[in-house]
């Protein structure tokens, strides 16, 4: 185990990413907050529109210490962020739910988690050659290796794409691991405790009706 | 099909609830509301903390068109509810991820996801009955039937927990279903293209060690 909050490899804590509770559940070290993004489909992505909150699931993609996210140029936190100045506060996080942890009492039911908080100011991406990278690293965050056996984006499609920034910096991860935490004078009661691990990974993979003859399924979507 | 936005069992559209992108993909009616919500088990629960948004993974339960989140009475976002007048302007999003979109043009990528999108005041719950209620609520939303198999809440965890409530009132459901949208043009590419559905449901339970004697695991956690 890594110390959690410390050395050169960590992001240094702050108000806002220490927690009122449960401080012993959060993380700073880049590893654990890097593995916690690197598994996920999609974030949840919030910013504040005429002083009230704004949360929307969105996919997203990593390069480093910067995160991406992508839209329509006419999506509205997309175009917030082109027109912030100068940028457009946000909080993004990605949650993994393990497994289900059922306690003897009500009170002590909760889940197995990892999560990462991360927030900042989100920017437009304007450089083409950043853009370009961006919007691969959101296309391998969906399946790794997948941007090299697509086609690439066009000037079309390029051009209707908009790509926002949020450096990784002020950041994060907060974990719930291991069994159940019961009261001892409830150990003896008749109810059923335990975990319950929640299915992950890959189901079988379903073809498109009109993929061209002789294309076979990738290895990289081979299901173990 | 239903009528996705008519009818007296629909959710009225407002200027917050209708996308500005894909309004087609959004629907209102309770149903599908419900169906999305009963099936999460983390919501992502956004709030304004000193003009700038937060976005915490927390648990949550519903009853009719009410949505419950708990937790310690020091806990920030229920501490800051308590404290607004009339409520805390909230945003509470589930999302379901069900499935890879691998189309053979990178752009167009995407996931088949159901989410829904709650915004509103929250307030907390200061009758006994309701958060009763509302703790039941949450326990069952891990595991439907589960309140009443486990201990209740006593006088002192009652103490402990502070639960606020959303009205599920602006609301709106939003889909990704269906397969691969290439251009025409694409379609002959050597790339294989189509869905990778993710796998759900209940792995196997894993029993606490210090089960009393006897416990059998209870039926509805029977792995199918």
């Amino acid at each position: 185990m890594q110390d959690p909050g410390a050395g050169a490899d960590a992001y240094t804590p702050t108000d806002r990413t220490v927690p009122t509770r449960s401080a012993d559940r959060a993380r700073y070290d880049r590893e654990s907050v890097r593995a916690i993004l690197d598994e996920g489909y999609v974030c949840h992505l919030g910013f504040v529109r005429d002083g009230a909150p704004v949360v929307l699931p969105t996919l997203y993609g990593r390069v480093g210490d910067r995160l991406y996210v992508h839209g329509s140029t006419g999506s509205r936190p997309l175009r917030m962020a082109g027109a912030a100045d100068p940028g457009l506060p946000v909080c993004l996080t990605v949650t993994h739910v393990d497994a289900l942890v059922l306690a003897r009492s009500a009170f002590h039911h909760s889940i197995n988690y990892r999560s990462v908080v991360v927030h900042g100011l989100a920017y437009e991406v304007t450089d083409p050659e950043e853009k370009r990278r961006a919007l691969d690293a959101l296309v391998d965050h969906v399946v790794p290796g997948r941007a090299a056996d697509s086609r690439p984006a066009n000037r079309k499609e390029l051009a209707a794409t908009a790509v926002i920034r949020l450096d990784l910096d002020e950041v994060s991860a907060k974990f719930r691991t291991g069994g159940v935490n019961d009261e001892p004078e409830d150990l003896g009661l008749p109810h059923w405790a335990g975990l319950v691990p929640l299915r992950k990974g890959y189901d079988t993979p379903v073809p498109d009706p009109a993929l061209a003859p002789g294309t076979d399924l990738p290895d990289y979507l081979k299901v173990l």
